[in-house]
């Protein structure tokens, strides 16, 4: 049984943790660490858990909590991270952060795109990307997993073949992607209270969006060319659940068909991805409580341009699934052990 | 392993027991049968299933299904029953029906509130009242399990301790409850559709809705005498979810406090039930998508009134969860056996 | 055209007396205040105002604003109302009031309900109850008006009728009401957050509501006697609606017909309360937007008790609904001018 | 005082034209005409009008109906009005249709789009594209008007400014759109059941939505060329409201800021077109119950590219609202007459 602290329990990214670790068969959840709850039951902050997992939250306390646990999983405001993560290493710990600090190779976008200075740039060489599809084999034995953003895997993912294969011109790739409220986190800011956001839908943060960058990064790599892609976030009036509607000009003619035997081949013995038959397209619903990743691709003959679909959960495949999918990895585990349950569709 | 087959399982109780027993470590789902379906895959009907559970959708062909499990779960639309199981009980094979049929001990309170003549009363001397909490031993050995209706389960435990200690006038109960519009099942009907029901909020069928008899049927058993309550359903823009509100004139002076004891002792052996500390008050996201009952007591001193307040998934505890927990008592298992995750919260 | 200033503009009900106003043939707004957006426009603030009504917020500051208005509306936080008010009245101008300062008869009630100090008791003699259909005459030329509550309005009405004839027992009288979330005002804490209360049903300040009392008081002096009521109010994830669902013993044997005459009779000269036909039931949609009051009768024959049904816009006849009735009373103008559009049913 | 005739007047866009002409000062319903509800009262069906507007539904019998209005809005399943209009046109009757048929110069274009014969193209050379924005004064005599799509309205007219000005690319234009589900109509096909699109994001008819071809029209002449986009609706869970989200790249290097005061000028006698200032983005909250359309603008300087956001009503700017401005017109009357109500906002 293999121990692992969530520091940041109480956000929606760490509980959702929680509740997957909390029934996974080879992982044991050995401390929640929370500064607003320390010392409350988790099952008082989140009433769903009583009966199931009362564990007390601990002070963030790295000297306490250090020992009781292998990897932490760390889900912590901007900032903070800072403090915590050298002092975790020293100790020798593993770590998969959800900020964006360690999802990057180049100090300098992060610090553009974030607007910061890094702060903890001497770590970047001991970390991974995590996702998985991409960098099984580095997350093995990584000592920090900088779990991607919940657009970029969305997003990445949805290109990876076409990009690899260079099929498409990387010019004009256009990616319109919306989420679930849950995106935002536990906050009280005023436009994410319910009567806001409600049978509401726009977008935000349009051609500035952080999360660019990393896609850009990562399907850089993947075109061994610098790409740029245009990027735009929307809100839906639903918790949880992110679709991606991904536009790009084929290089060549190619079918619907023809592309989605490529895409089925590309990832054969990806267990989390799902490539849907022609003429089927993604719901969030279908992957909301997941950690699958459902695509679609629909080629406009007329256009000579391909439409991609892709949705995940954002708080699954797009956050603590894909962190729970990264521990897995990192402990030697089947990649989807605790991770087969369906969503719940209703 | 056991296997149990699931008649109608492509509505919403049927779907939401394959989600539970897809994941449970000691019963195996042998056969999902779908008169609309039957030849199609379940993943293709639910495509949240896809990976996880492909299974053929059978005919509904007693001989060709019966031998494929021991216990049949039925979920079926009303009337489609009674073709169905009075063959499967001639096959042996033991059942947990969802419709109102083997709920009831008379069949003339069933034929007055249902309008309709029975066509299976010989079989009811087989059949028990499937709500463990208070029918355990029975349910170890019956052959037909009538599964009890959402809003019943969600009253009857809610006053099962009052009752049973004649704490409160039989005369003056009244039970308001409300359900997600999932409770409906998965219909067409326009009163359901999106636009007609999100942002709205309404009672129906008040004063005559079936699940009043079913409660005063159990109600009645507790208390030893014949009693009545007015009980009035309404439905909430929500998928999932169950909140009953009840009001009973204390024949005592109680305070919450005394009340809370009381119940907690009731109840100390039951993992399913909740019952909250002084001054907590049951939510739906706390029970939704778990097999849990959430049960709060307010004394209002001034009215020497007791308010209480119980909260369950309609899909869960209300239907396909405690189908789950009658077939783990069925098999001789831990009754918490593939119950034990919690739901969403978010 | 009569010249009215809100005060408080820029909450949930300041905006939908804005609304309602903006659209009046007689009456005009003269000014907007808020303290929080003073100077800057209100249009954007609420940018689906742009073009209409693109007013600029006044400071509260009363030496300023005092001469542009007859009549001023309040919807201010509990306690500014004490700094604001006083001195209007000095400078005589009349007041409709949305704290529930003005709605009492008694100070000890209003007191030991809202758990403060009154700081006005010697403005009461000059206020009358808002409820047009009870107190009518008053309010003409009444100079503060207490604008009701949303919960006592829904209940108020629903029972008027049975409460004037004695045709009910006062003793066990259960009032269970649900409020769409816009009752909180547009606050920011974390239970109004879109994630915490969408699909979510829930109980609040169960037997301890400050809107007992106002409801009582009503009632009592309908009763010609002390009674005392149940009330328990729920939170519905939608915006607006409001729907109340009372249960009341009858002192005789009444049918529903018998009833919904009685009811079509007391009230046949009132515009805004719509007695439904036998068999219909209200629904928040059906008043949502509007400043109309549904009302449904059904008696239980079989327990001789009557469950009555209302329906209102809590942020209608709720409040800004009622404030714009009041202010055509107190102007002369027919009570229903500016009142007249449909809400949006969808 | 005007008369017109609804044809249809129990689906969603027929209720909403009753809705903005039952307030009007200068039009008057004078027949709502149902197949389904004829006899019945119009606030039987939709009982938010009981008291406001109660008329009883006529059959459609053209010869009944004809002479009670000059002007008929017919907003017909698909098919059954070509069975109507040809009639009316022959009794000298003019029209409002929202139907596809009399949106298209071109029978080629629109039989190979909607895959049928049209039926009524002897009529064609009688009708105009109904959009005031660009055909104003065809407007105001023309027999026919086709009512324009709810996607088409919020695409041209976010386009047309750069178009016109051949300032961007017309080979690469993506639309990336989504819309509330009333678009769907008063429907009850089980994907617009609460349950199964509640708490979902999904696309739908990808690259082959029939508006393409409507916009591709309009925006080609527009262009003095014929030009393509790629076109991608979504559903979003919310009843009302509609966003585009649209890309296009830039023939010169042009700023935000000079973008926006190219539209303000464009549309600066528009009182439904409200272009936001740099900054500021629409949502569909800020126009529903509404027959304004807000554009925003943003150039990615990066990428030489333009995002444009338009956001409309889809019943109201999109579809009834629309209907109204077209009636003023045809009438004579000022254009926003009737139309001067915000939405709600919340």
């Amino acid at each position: 049984m293999a121990n692992v602290g969530i520091i940041g329990a109480t956000g929606y990214v760490g509980i959702e943790i929680v509740r997957l670790l909390q029934n996974h068969p080879d992982i044991n959840i050995s401390s929640v660490v929370s500064h607003n709850f320390a010392g409350e039951k988790i099952s008082d902050v989140y009433p769903h858990l009583k009966n199931i997992f009362d564990m007390e939250c601990d002070e963030l306390d790295i000297d306490k909590i250090a020992n009781k646990a292998e990897v932490f999983v760390t889900a912590l405001p901007h900032g903070v991270s800072k403090e915590v993560i050298p002092k975790l290493i020293e100790k020798g710990k593993r770590i998969v952060d959800h900020s964006g600090d360690f999802r990057y190779k180049s100090v300098e976008v992060y610090e553009k795109w974030y607007n910061t200075t890094h702060g903890m740039s001497h770590l970047l060489e001991l970390s991974v990307y995590g996702l998985p599809e991409l960098y099984r084999e580095e997350i093995k034995n990584a000592q920090i997993i900088g779990n991607p953003g919940c657009y970029p895997t969305c997003s990445i993912l949805a290109l990876a073949p076409l990009i690899k294969n260079k099929l498409v011109d990387t010019k004009n790739i256009i990616i319109d992607a919306a989420s679930g409220i849950s995106g935002a986190g536990r906050k009280t800011d005023l436009p994410y209270q319910f009567c806001e956001c409600t049978e509401n839908f726009k977008a935000y943060n349009v051609s500035t969006h952080r999360h660019t960058s990393e896609i850009e990064q990562e399907l850089s790599f993947l075109a061994g060319q610098e790409l740029t892609v245009s990027f735009t976030p929307h809100l839906v009036p639903m918790k949880r659940g992110m679709l991606a509607t991904i536009y790009a000009n084929l290089n060549y003619e190619k079918s619907t068909s023809e592309l989605i035997v490529l895409y089925k081949e590309y990832y054969k013995n990806e267990y989390f991805v799902r490539i849907l038959d022609e003429g089927k397209l993604p719901e969030t619903k279908n992957v909301a409580g997941s950690n699958f990743i459902d695509i679609s691709l629909v080629v406009d003959k007329r256009l000579n341009r391909v439409i991609i679909l892709s949705a995940i959960d954002n708080l699954g495949k797009g956050a603590a699934g894909q962190a729970v999918q990264d521990l897995n990895i990192m402990f030697g585990l089947p990649e989807h052990r605790g991770l087969t349950s369906s969503g719940l569709y209703l």
